[in-house]
């Protein structure tokens, strides 16, 4: 049976979550508040497959809907990508609460706000939590699946093997944590990083090419943990007890929030193609990010 | 005319720089104080060549010489791989600097020493500094170039040019820093993920999937600072802005040092392979990381 799925505006975000629901063969309806932003959604997600390299086959898996309740009817999710404003969300999801089947899990994209601040008092708690991805899903797998207080153990397997089942890598949060896990270590990354350039240690250019063409392609093969199991021959419990005490001085040294300065800032802009750029820089990021996930897909 | 190049230390780092250069087209003279080292170098070579899909015929570039003083003789570049104890250290580059010729650089692969714990001092202290790989250095690019307090800025022009001349991608420092670039960065994003693992909120499987599948395929591709110049339309300044505030409370709350626990090493060895098979993965990885650099010059 083909398998239904709402989602709940029509920017970046929700364009690329439809791509990924369409694909992996799913009916999707998308409604956005704006007319404007429904009128040139196919548009602009045929624009997006043309850039990933998808199939616009999938595309014809896609209506937009003109209204919110013929979206989520008889779904079996709904992914909200509203603004990231409480009272916003608040009332999309009393309107969603109340107007999709209790069968039907509520997922947001949120990053920055946890379940609980927009799911507390909801009839259908239990059936809310939050699905953060990076941007753009389509062409970046991971999805945080992250628990509300009340989100029931039940939907969380529902979550992870839908996520599964559409083809993205979920990973699974036990509780509620502000920034979820990918931004906390984001934030870490990004204090060292602007203090280093501060105090001019190094370019912008070259904190990148130190990720870029070090640590990163390590861990788009293999992730933190085990990158470092490979890094001593008696595995991560060898290589804590030989490196440990090193690392443990050095982020006991590390820049935190202080490091996010205006004139950090202005440092990373000179060095840094020019705002006029970014919309095209965009699309071949997402291009060669398609590319690169076949590439680790056929080569795994 | 051919570049000559002299490693010193056989070890694992020693041979994948041997490699480096000798794919680069430079004549190497590999020399470790251990006879059977030395006596199976060549083996290794070939062996690390097959893994990485390097041409084995660079590997007529190697000597490996039975004396120290004949594998530095009329070299520009000495790379010593020697162990990180700062005694021998400091025994090495005394007898360095006595036999290498004024002209040629020494530099040191040293993660934990900066120059100035062993150069200082010396008649040739301009000439040496820390050329820090990643492991492995043949299929993994990054160098981080870190000047001693001494180390002539004209030296470090010459280091920087040779490094890319035989392909690697160096990254400049201005001056001695603990842990250099890459390992503060990894220092911080693994402290923040044994504390998030050991609470319990995500699992090491889960860790390792945020980045992999997550952070690290940005990160291939773009680096940190590039990243966040593409996550706001109006680029990096906007982005801070925006996001600044949230990424500075993040880190505000992220762990230190006290995260280098031994009931976090517990929970992530629990969850890895285990360590016998730490040989056979290496190897694998290796593999990957080669396939995963053609493809990122092929596609730049």
């Amino acid at each position: 049976m083909t398998r239904r799925v709402a989602v709940i505006g029509g920017g970046l975000i929700g364009r690329a979550w439809a791509l990924v629901f369409a694909r992996a063969g799913c009916e999707v309806r998308l409604w956005d508040p704006d007319p404007k932003v429904r009128a040139r959604a196919l548009d602009e997600l045929a624009e997006a497959c043309h850039l990933s390299g998808d199939d616009p086959a999938a595309l014809a898996q896609v209506t937009v809907c003109a209204d919110m309740a013929a979206a989520v009817d008889k779904v079996e999710w709904v992914q909200e990508n509203g603004p990231e404003k409480l009272e916003i969300k608040r009332e999309i999801y009393a309107e969603l609460d109340r107007i999709a089947s209790m069968e039907t899990i509520l997922a947001s994209s949120s990053s920055a706000l946890v379940a609980s601040r927009f799911a507390t008092g909801l009839p259908g708690r239990a059936r809310i939590l939050v699905a953060h991805p990076v941007n753009p899903p389509h062409v970046i797998p991971v999805v945080e699946l992250c628990p509300g207080p009340d989100t029931a153990p039940e939907v969380m397997d529902r979550a992870e093997a839908f996520m599964r089942a559409v083809a993205q890598v979920p990973v699974r949060l036990a509780c509620e944590i502000d920034g979820f896990v990918l931004n906390r270590l984001q934030a870490v990354l990004l204090a060292e990083s602007l203090r280093l350039i501060e105090q001019g240690i190094v370019t912008p250019q070259g904190l990148d090419d130190t990720i870029c063409h070090g640590l990163g392609r390590r861990w788009a093969l293999l992730g933190p943990m085990a990158t470092i199991n490979l890094n001593a021959p008696g595995g991560v419990k060898d290589y804590l007890d030989r490196y440990g005490p090193t690392m443990a001085r050095l982020s006991d040294s590390a820049a935190r929030g202080e490091a996010f300065t205006e004139t950090a800032a202005d440092i990373i802009a000179a060095d840094l193609p020019a705002p006029a750029q970014v919309q095209e820089l965009s699309r071949r990021r997402d291009t060669r990010l398609a590319e690169l996930g076949r590439f680790l897909r056929d080569n795994d």
